[in-house]
């Protein structure tokens, strides 16, 4: 039996905005950040689980606050009882009824509960000598059902109907798991379409995009139609016709002025168009699906929770489901977001990029592939290149397709470097102190 | 001109669990908290503004943190440019792009993000020698639609549209202001009705708040049927056929549990059901309402901004809107909220109770009726006796009826005395720390 000894936390910022990276018509010029976790135990094995919430920059230090507030949750539990039971993980942090008071089950409180699972999951895998999509792979169809949280699901997806799922891709999980070894996952870039870049930059960037493998860009639209016209028509003569580019507008509009303005860009041949609206629009995002046939809709990166996202799918409002890793509350919500999209027949294409993104959502889109959807068609894993030197266990993609991991644990942790150089100490890089 | 000079904030916490006042079937033991700011100026007027977040305990000092994450928003801003243009105040805050990216517009960053508008407003209406109702109350309608942020709005409320609810409500002012002032605006109670009360102290607190004058009670439901059937008797019982009851779930049931148990209660003439299911979920609620019909479905204590609120309108999932003072972004947003439902044709019945939620909502309430839905027809707000004591401005119900607040500013500040008392220390009251 081991404990749990330390509940360590670090503000983590770099400064991405000097290069403009990242930019797009809502976020002009974030910071990207992680408020990281680092769960430690006083077994023998030194084996430490780690993991993280990606932000933008301010109020990175609001998500820490929320990470320390679940020290005390943390602190002293029996460590293998918790790992051998993370339903009641789950159950522990995110039914807490006064923590709940401050979401419930969205925001940063949210966001840390998943983090703190999260960082269990990689202690787990580590433990386990697996990395996290093989460890969840290998569960059986009761095990996976259990670490879900059905309430206010129930009108949409069971317990029974989920077990239905799982089972029904058991038989293939041996050969899907050998192909997945094969033939990696397939990822699209997002690297060429941020709204900073000039046209020369954006055009090059696209033609190295498809020279790379890549079967899919995405721009950045939403700020000027006049310019999105114009960075559309570069980009579709750099890549030629019927290759896919997605277009993402990053919450920008209100329903009328997304079905104009995406109407307007059909002409370029638009794969899916990306978080037209809010996020919390649920009836606005069935609306748009509408009236921009047959251009399909998706969203995800900022769906607070499962409950949201079932009514996406009720709705009619999402034909593509992007999850994110450190959104919603950790691995265990984010297997019930898979299992609500094999059961309405969704392809879910995670978003990534940020900080750590890439490393930690490419093992559900795997375990998606072996244990639940069984399919890789339609799907695709986000991929911005930048920022990966700084884990572990980077992700690797090449000739268009994520590598996957073989070392044990949930790519959620950082070099200790890292950490040391790019922990927060309230003055943004490139300025001076005052 | 005068700076602001001190944005000092205060982790408040109340051990009200130990008497079991708040429970329910989701909250079974909350400490009643505030996440306390108060933003000074340099000006010799020696005013400052006091808002707060309301919390139920564990999770307060997140809610701080955020808090404090705004100082730097605050401090050495222009008092008087910021005060004229509450608009322009919202926008500094509710648009930081880093910021919204722990939302958006929702969770543990928004509800700070009203809390410091609160403290603005209550800071202006403190210097313009006014309640906070009848500051907004004397607005123009163009002053007001300026306040409300209308993005994501618009499929179901455009500014011009609010313009004419707004304008229809004016001629009216004077005498509502008038007929408020004679004769208050309508209360109903929560006292009787939380689940660990004894089924003695249930029937003489139903008895009691008849006597005082109450046209509603509210009891708490969702642990057990056969109990909300019990309990629901004896308060029937106790107020006598005809007399309003309404039941509350605090979020308990899937969609087709709360159709089944509202369905079971329903013989005992049920006013309203609230909070039947999770507060996202708007197609969910749109069911329950088709399904416990006519019995009503009232929500939005936890409803988490107007994108939300729309929705439910435009669904037909919430008859009743239960804005809270501290859960979404401040004034400015309840505003937008209010004229929601002037638009939709629903009444608003506030969410209060808590720590100064009474004190703070009835601003919103007595301006709707004087200034925009012009009606206290089928409205009442919330009100539970505790913790008025705490604030420099109590609020203050008679014979079933809010009295109007003429002393100035928002009903938002706490007595010093209160502050020191209760800020928390890490040790929870009644207990010896280790």
């Amino acid at each position: 039996m081991s404990t749990i000894v330390s509940v360590d936390t670090t503000d983590i910022r770099f400064p991405t905005s000097l290069q403009l990276d990242g930019s797009d018509a809502m976020n002009p010029d974030p910071d990207y950040s992680a408020a990281y976790i680092t769960i430690g135990t006083d077994s023998d094995d030194g084996l430490a689980g780690h993991a993280f919430v990606f932000t933008i920059g301010r109020g990175n230090d609001v998500e820490v606050a929320a990470l320390d507030a679940l020290r005390g949750h943390l602190l002293g539990q029996d460590v293998e009882a918790l790992l051998d039971d993370m339903g009641a993980a789950w159950r522990l942090l995110a039914h807490d009824s006064q923590l709940r008071w401050l979401g419930p089950e969205k925001g940063v409180m949210h966001m840390a509960i998943g983090a703190a699972l999260d960082a269990l999951w990689d202690l787990k895998a580590k433990r386990a000598g697996l990395p996290l999509w093989r460890l969840l792979s290998r569960m059986s169809p009761e095990q996976i059902v259990d670490l879900v949280d059905f309430r206010y699901l129930s009108d949409a997806l069971t317990r029974d109907e989920a077990l239905e799922i799982l089972r029904a891709a058991e038989p293939g999980r041996i050969e899907r798991e050998a192909e997945l070894l094969a033939v990696g996952y397939p990822a699209y870039t997002t690297t060429p379409g941020w709204l900073g870049y000039s046209d020369e930059k954006l055009e090059r960037l696209c033609r190295e995009a498809v020279a790379d493998g890549f079967p899919q860009i995405k721009l950045k639209v939403g700020a000027d139609v006049d310019d999105d016209r114009r960075r559309l028509a570069i980009a579709r003569a750099a890549v030629g016709p019927g290759f896919p580019i997605a277009i993402d507008a990053n919450q920008r509009w209100d329903v009328a002025d997304a079905i104009a303005w995406v109407n307007a860009l059909a002409e370029y041949d638009v794969a899916w168009i990306e978080e037209p609206t809010s996020p919390d629009d649920i009836l606005g995002h069935a609306a748009i699906a509408r009236g921009v046939a047959p251009i399909r809709v998706a969203t995800g990166e900022h769906v607070q929770n499962r409950v949201v996202f079932k009514q996406l799918l009720q709705a009619g409002g999402m034909h593509v489901m992007q999850i994110d890793a450190t959104r919603v509350g950790g691995v265990n919500e984010n297997i019930a977001n898979l299992l609500l999209a094999a059961k309405f027949g969704i392809p879910v294409c995670p978003h990534a990029g940020g900080v750590g993104l890439c490393e930690a959502v490419q093992h559900l889109s795997m375990f998606d592939f072996v244990a639940v959807s069984g399919s890789m068609e339609g799907r695709m894993i986000e991929f911005v290149d930048h920022l990966h030197e700084h884990f572990t266990t980077p992700a690797v993609v090449e000739h268009g397709r994520y590598l996957v991991p073989e070392a044990p644990g949930a790519g959620t942790e950082m070099h200790a470097a890292s950490i040391a150089e790019y922990t927060w100490r309230g003055i943004r890089v490139g300025e001076v102190p005052a």
